[in-house]
């Protein structure tokens, strides 16, 4: 069911910090900051050859990772996205196996436009996991 | 520098049962437990069509990931993995910019059977990342 892993993300206690580490000591291709308000994030995207970082910095004062930072104030994985075909056959057959969707589980268009669902770390061995749709 | 996303490593405190809800829940080609005794680790692959899932578990008195689960009982994600093509290259242009190597910097022979490093998660944002000469 799963497809490629779309992206790990990684809250950051300091964007632009993070991004100069990432072309500078890691000589990565690092992407300008991109505001998505709808998501209380500021994102920085790292193109690896095979698949995408992306550096999350709260914006706003409800962000989802306000809470996140002040636990891990050094910064941290967040989350990792697995990319699916189709995402209510997948939250399906999820539910169905007893692991939890967050929210009201309908599928929300994510930081790329796309369709995703987050499921809930109790039940995915301690790991914030989001599908998404491609 | 860095190159592919290797792997993401995910800690687990019940190998089968994590591998069971990554076969089941999730759909996915996932391999037969593996045993490296000289890591403390038992290892299941996961294998995603652009990189690889890595679900650890201790093995042994001394694993280095039998504190991470005392912290994390759920689990989580304990690195990442950053392909490099000369790991002594990217270990002195890291530690040129401040940037710590774990242990005595000497690259070791990783869980795959190649040259591994381990940089200091306190200047990665947090994040324990392994950087793996391919």
């Amino acid at each position: 069911m799963i497809g490629r892993l779309n992206h790990v993300a990684i809250a950051v206690p300091d964007l632009m910090a993070a991004a100069d580490q990432y072309r500078g000591a890691l000589g990565a291709e690092v992407g300008p900051p991109l505001d998505q308000p709808d998501h209380g994030v500021t994102v920085i995207f790292i193109t690896l050859p095979n698949t995408k970082i992306e550096l999350l910095y709260p914006l706003g004062d409800a962000s989802p990772i306000a809470k996140f930072l002040d636990k891990n104030p050094a910064g941290g994985i967040h989350h990792i996205c697995y990319e699916v075909d189709d995402l209510v056959a997948a939250r399906d057959r999820l539910t169905a196996t007893g692991a939890r969707v967050l929210g009201d589980g309908t599928p929300k268009i994510g930081a790329h436009g796309k369709p995703v669902l987050f499921l809930h770390p109790k039940d995915f061995q301690g790991t914030l996991v989001e599908l998404e749709q491609v």
